[in-house]
């Protein structure tokens, strides 16, 4: 897939007459094979940067697509669109993305010729909040909560709805480590008392480690979430 | 005024039936001589370790006392009794304090013995958020927004409401500065777009660099803002 340079601005105000529901772009995205993970942090946090270096990895053998959602502004689309077909979704002021914005986005990837065929990912990255996206189902089959290694290790349990709610969390900027008191064991063992089930990763864009377990965890979760083996 | 260890949670759902507003929560406090001081950033950029340091720093000379907004868990609270009066309010969920719960937080306040006489300095310390805070007076004479050196120099241009209402921006976490991507004249730049009159100040609570200048700043802005000079 080639990339694309150009960003599409869809307004909340357009979005609002929509009725698109999360359980249903599930259901379509996922029959036509395309895993939707909706990544969620605190602003800063690194999802930018995460799908900028999942992009580089990942490029030459999936199709892939990015929805960026914001408040204001395009920096963080204009920052991937190099490497990825991506939309911008701006919020005008709310602070998370809805479904029917999700379904907007859609609606503009299609226009999008970089985009070809059917993806096998569509990523949207969410308003940097760690509350309200807790609340909204954008039809993704797996939620991914990113932590900083520089935003302290209690964030599971003062944001605890973000954390039950999504199946994977992803420490970055490990390189910081030796400069931050931050405990990865201690933020993990918090976690896990929230969300049994959480998958814990650890990654430093800057230094390229753990995007590798990343992708691998990508594909494996597209496999067993949609069910790919049994149709193939 | 000496420390105190005691925490009290004021649950949202307690508030809700009062009717406070902001302009007269900041014209009572200010006529007793008490500056209100609104603390709004992303989770994690260090509001805590900044009250932290404040107390220590002019718990000598001054009264203050301490608010703290979280969702759950009084975490932040129990990190601040040690060293200043300290309420924890417990907003249940919501993004964000308002005035009947800071109207509650006075309340509780009254009854903590270790808090003495009319206070120099009230200190809110709100959820950790870049978006709700924005829209809410919670009778402050000086909202102060925190930006850390990690979280990238975009955040003026991405949440712009957050920082055209601010009066005081802070730049934290700069001795991680050799280790992050970011600038502070980028920051700081983009910043004066959005609110030429904003007060730019840098600071690590880990070196104790840059707390002098925000006590002065915090002295100087008590007698401008409320006329301490012409009342005396």
């Amino acid at each position: 897939m080639s990339s694309s340079l150009k960003t599409i601005t869809v307004r909340r105000d357009v979005a609002k007459q929509m009725n698109a529901s999360g359980e249903a772009l599930r259901h379509q995205l996922g029959e036509q094979g395309t895993l939707v993970v909706n990544l969620v942090s605190s602003p800063g946090a690194g999802k930018t940067s995460l799908l900028e270096a999942t992009a580089k990895q990942i490029a030459g053998q999936a199709n892939m697509a990015v929805l960026v959602g914001d408040l204001e502004t395009d920096r963080d689309a204009q920052r991937l669109a190099p490497f990825v077909p991506t939309i911008q979704l701006t919020t005008g002021g709310a602070c998370h993305l809805d479904a029917n914005l999700v379904q907007r986005g859609l609606e503009a990837l299609a226009f999008d010729t970089s985009a070809e065929g059917p993806l096998d990912f569509l990523f949207i990255e969410n308003v940097g909040n760690l509350v309200c996206p807790a609340s909204h189902d954008l039809g993704e089959h797996l939620r991914v909560v990113l932590v900083s290694t520089t935003e302290g290790d209690d964030k599971p349990g003062k944001y605890p709805k973000m954390f039950r709610s999504s199946q994977v969390m992803i420490v970055t900027k490990t390189d910081l480590l030796p400069y931050v008191p931050f405990s990865v064991e201690s933020v993990t063992s918090d976690a896990l008392k929230i969300q049994p089930d959480l998958r814990v990763l650890t990654v430093s864009t800057l230094k390229s480690e753990g995007i590798d377990r990343w992708c691998d965890l990508l594909w494996q979760q597209r496999k067993e979430r949609l069910c790919i083996d049994r149709r193939t």
